[in-house]
């Protein structure tokens, strides 16, 4: 690709707190529904919104002036024939709380219940679904067709990207510079060699005395963002809160360390891809994986399966520079059995296709007989969604 | 492509109609705007939600026991410093409105009055926005970092998804089958030259007296699907609401024609890309167009762009098979001056691209002179944007 | 008494507006219960509020900025064992019909689809309730300890009040003056004979096309209610919209005929009492009566049987000047057997309550009897409730 | 009277808990506006609704199934010309924490951020009237016509219904009997000497471990209340918790210690009046105090004024057994100048009103004089409004 465009919204974005909040309340439902009654009820809480509030930010201070609105909405398994009678689940509790203590451990400044109206509009699935999910051992039977896709590697540039937030989010460095919010948006433009690097990141106004503190800060974040840069293969030209206008007195400054307190909205669904990147240019999948039931959604499953075995096959084939993993389920068949499941690598030079294709094989048969290794994966929190 | 998975949301499906509604208000706001001010100002309403409501269809009638919420939210300008005063949008008002027309506009048996709860958090958008859109005359400046992704022409496949929902929400179709709701979901998966193509079609219970009239219909409608398929050069296999079972009285039947009625839920921007199809394993932008402002809002416009250049390009050089386009913007730049703008092409057997390549790059200036005509297109819905 | 103060909201007043939507929930639910279940099954939707919106009116137009919000709240009966099976109640679409049909009953120039955000949060009622209610031919038991306090006649200054509403709102004088909005509030007080009277009437914008029009429909109408006044022993001085200034263009002007629509908020039950007007001079109950249930809501039955009762005894009693009836209720009683039910008289120049007492015990007893009359009054609209 | 009918609600009653909510939020503007402006401005926020939620309480635990919804709606300044510019105030979040906190201070087992949905609808007060409010000095002039009023001293009955939800609600006996939540409810129907007092008290779960444990606290605490009644003149009956069948398994068990949490409603404005208590045998005003500002809003200071006046008059002039004050607000007058005022006295026999004319108008006229001190008490939370 001579061209190449690549996004990541850090985790405090509008469009990654919603997502968060989705799958904060799939994980609370599931952890409810295995305690209670030893399964993951059927549940999809992959709908919501986020409406941005009114802040006044100053340095040193400000404050909030109307609050954020969120919620999440889905199905989720309400009432529950368990032991000869009809036990009710606290969906609503459940999924408040899933919201407010996702919010506490990801936002320093975002308080949910000071800053936040938290609101759920989650009803009854379909009793029919009830059964199929307390039916222990069997495989999972695949609740729709649709398509996981996933590739490895990442190209410099997308490591870059991700890189890139993910230090500005680092425990490490929130301890060195807490005046950098969660609120971290990374956009790159490669042409050729010669990246654009562009990021936005909102800064904690009780954290910055004056301008000077500002400008200081940003000047050394950008020094941070640069020896990063250094040890890539690009040529990379950052700019960070390009908006700023110093003498103007325009500033990205926040209360929260996030825009959704002056108005950026954001939807469930939009966010980053399962491989925490928007790619416009490589294939991907349209599905929200957040807040989808992680034992039978193969919206949800397929996806993260893609990027995992794509991962694999990568470093476990030392001649295959790229791979290509696209899984497609049937609804209605188990889902380790999908209708289509297919691998493409690219090799590196003097590769032979032959010589690979039955690992491969083996690596893709293998991720397909320990599916469900992914919900457990995704319980444990141990793959990233968005 | 040896497999091809393409997928349509009819008009009626809970994604179109909250992107339907998103849309209608922002084409609200414009018609106000431009009646007002002669210009039309700031506004992005590209987020919004559709829970689904709960219903008791049954043969020959049925009714709606919870309604339908469907919430749109975003910024516009509601404070316009005209002629010398403070003049006063009544944002709310029309907003409401635009999503009741919008609903009376395209579901026949769906009363927004009666079996919906219309609710909207738009707010006020930054003002400083404001004289940058009055500028009259002026080239808008792009508001964003964005691309926009086309190509042309469809595969049969994709050709074939789109003409099904067509066919069965055509003004003619309705008047000879009105049980069929406008909520109709296409799904085509294609290995080869054989598609399995999965109809779901939500049935209007009051047009519907039993179960045999349903079964009759769905026969009928089926063999005018074939008909439409023994057209192309494909191998079709279709299955109509696949998810009946007659013997144990499971029928797809609604009150509305849409079974957000009964618990499915949507979002703004997760629907069919601006080609009106979802194709997985084709470049598109994540990019919801719905809601966007269609003066500097490039996300929208030069997805639209793309798809109308790409068509072009097909239609006036005979050589040319298939063609991308891609068109990336740059924040603060005119919207007519992209960042990059390229056509990569696949000619015809004997086609030489030396042939083309001025013919294709004077296409190419020729839309993004004419870019402002993409605006106009969408205020009098001449494009379909999802 | 020396001094009086009495007051009556008209019935487009915001207080009526919300007592109006909570009775008219409870009277949808009795229709729709009757008609299923043969019974009217328990409810209890006596809570409510009515949030105004914004307008922006001017003669001959003007137009709504942000809807007038209403929401009813409070239990109802969801789902009834009925005939073998469990039958579900569509409580949402009622109450949300039932409020719209009333506002377009109410008001001439509120639209509820346009100009309305409606909301409801009615929960499922206790299910112990039920059975109790089925139970057919036995009295209903009482289900509060309550009291209902009524006394006739009414003053002169109370009738007064009453009548000017009631003549502002008729169907004749909205032929004559459609100018006149619904929302009209009368105010007076009265020490002696004296009596100032202050009636504010919303009027309405696009009937009334300029301030010269404005002016004379307000003389007229002063004239009229002179006229009314002038019937009476009272020496009346009206005072019309006297928060209008013409220099400073300052008039009471309205879009939709209610204060509603810019500002002013109401809650059920904080209106007019059961006779039609709050008289704070004079004893009354704090019950809120709209919404509540006909069958065994002791708040409302007995309010409205005090006040019949007592129109009664001074209607067939010819001694008697006024009475005074009060009833309480026990819970757990059948209604027709209070804890106590009392009547006290004021006799006409030399009457003796010797004379009177039998005539007066029968007529209390009698209404007691009769008092499942009182619940079909309330459900043929034959007692105003506020 | 023979009959007396005399009922408080407790401080954890959904009807308290909504007036609490409003005058919380009134005081927190208050207390804003007087920090950043030093003037208490425009504000009125008397409008309230609480819906309940849904629990499911077992003894030595249980939990909340569905949160309660609380809203206060109204006007407040919203906009401050303030030293040139124009000054935003952050109604809702000083709404949304003031509301908090006063929940987190009355209650012990309700906790606002996991328990409750908080809402509000205020909105921009008229602007004319801001300028009124900071002129500093000036007696503020009444905003409206209302009347105030006022007796003293309570009667044996209603001192005994004010002193057992005291005595419930002290710290000392919630120290003792954590088991009782704030939700008292004290209804007291006296005939002659004979009282039958009905209390019920919301019991708190988890402080109660079995049943045998509530019956032995229900059997305590009668006792105490049996002792409390043991000193006053009337012949108590006490029954508490009257609802309760132990055999059948049915107590009044919360998980927070108010009715509210399962289903209970309360609209602001219909709890107890200004004294504490609802006798609806005596003279009282239907006028809400709750979230009125306390600076103009005369249906607040003149309900507060009437009762402090008809103390001070019972307990400055001995010969004066029972007091009875009547005040009547004109709108637009300065507030310390009331249409009427008026007292009404019965003195202990021998008493002659000639004698205490004098000092009666002399308490009156100082009160009036002082009515300003009113707002500060209010500020101070000196008068208990409800």
């Amino acid at each position: 690709m001579d061209v190449e465009i690549v996004e990541r919204k850090g985790k405090g974005h509008p469009d990654s707190l919603i997502d968060g909040a989705s799958e904060a309340v799939s994980l609370g439902l599931c952890e409810y529904y295995l305690g209670h009654f030893g399964s993951i009820l059927h549940h999809n809480v992959d709908k919501g919104i986020i409406v941005g509030g009114k802040s006044a930010p100053k340095f040193g201070g400000g404050s909030i002036i109307s609050p954020i609105y969120i919620m999440v909405a889905g199905r989720a398994t309400e009432l529950v024939p368990y032991q000869g009678r009809q036990v009710e689940v606290p969906v609503e509790e459940i999924a408040r709380k899933s919201i407010r203590e996702f919010i506490k451990g990801t936002m320093r400044f975002l308080d949910p219940d000071e800053h936040m109206v938290i609101d759920t509009k989650i009803k009854q699935g379909s009793p029919d679904l009830i059964a199929v999910f307390m039916r222990k051992g069997a495989m999972p039977v695949s609740n729709d067709t649709s398509i996981g896709v996933g590739y490895a590697p990442l190209t410099p540039t997308e490591d870059l990207v991700l890189g890139t937030e993910k230090l500005l989010n680092s425990t490490g460095f929130k301890k060195k510079y807490p005046e950098v919010g969660e609120d971290v948006k990374v956009m790159a433009m490669r042409r050729g060699r010669k990246v654009e690097m562009t990021v936005a990141a909102a800064m904690v106004s009780s954290k910055t005395p004056d301008a000077s503190h500002y400008i200081s800060v940003i000047k050394d974040v950008s020094e941070h963002l640069e020896k990063l840069a250094s040890g890539t293969s690009l040529d990379v030209n950052f700019k960070l809160n390009a908006g700023d206008n110093y003498k103007h007195g325009e500033f990205y400054l926040t209360v929260t360390g996030t825009s959704a307190e002056q108005g950026d909205d954001g939807n469930t669904g939009r966010g980053n891809r399962v491989n925490g990147l928007i790619s416009p240019m490589r294939q991907y999948s349209m599905e929200a994986t957040a807040g989808k039931n992680p034992v039978n959604h193969t919206g949800k499953i397929l996806n993260a399966l893609s990027v995992l075995t794509a991962r694999e096959i990568v470093k476990k084939v030392p001649s295959v520079k790229e791979s290509y993993v696209r899984i497609l389920s049937r609804i209605g068949n188990p889902i380790d059995e999908p209708l289509i499941a297919s691998a493409a690598v690219v090799l590196n030079d003097g590769g032979k296709i032959s010589a690979v294709r039955g690992e491969i094989e083996s690596i893709m048969n293998d991720s397909l007989e320990n599916i469900r290794r992914v919900t457990n994966m995704i319980l444990e929190k141990k793959i990233e969604l968005f």
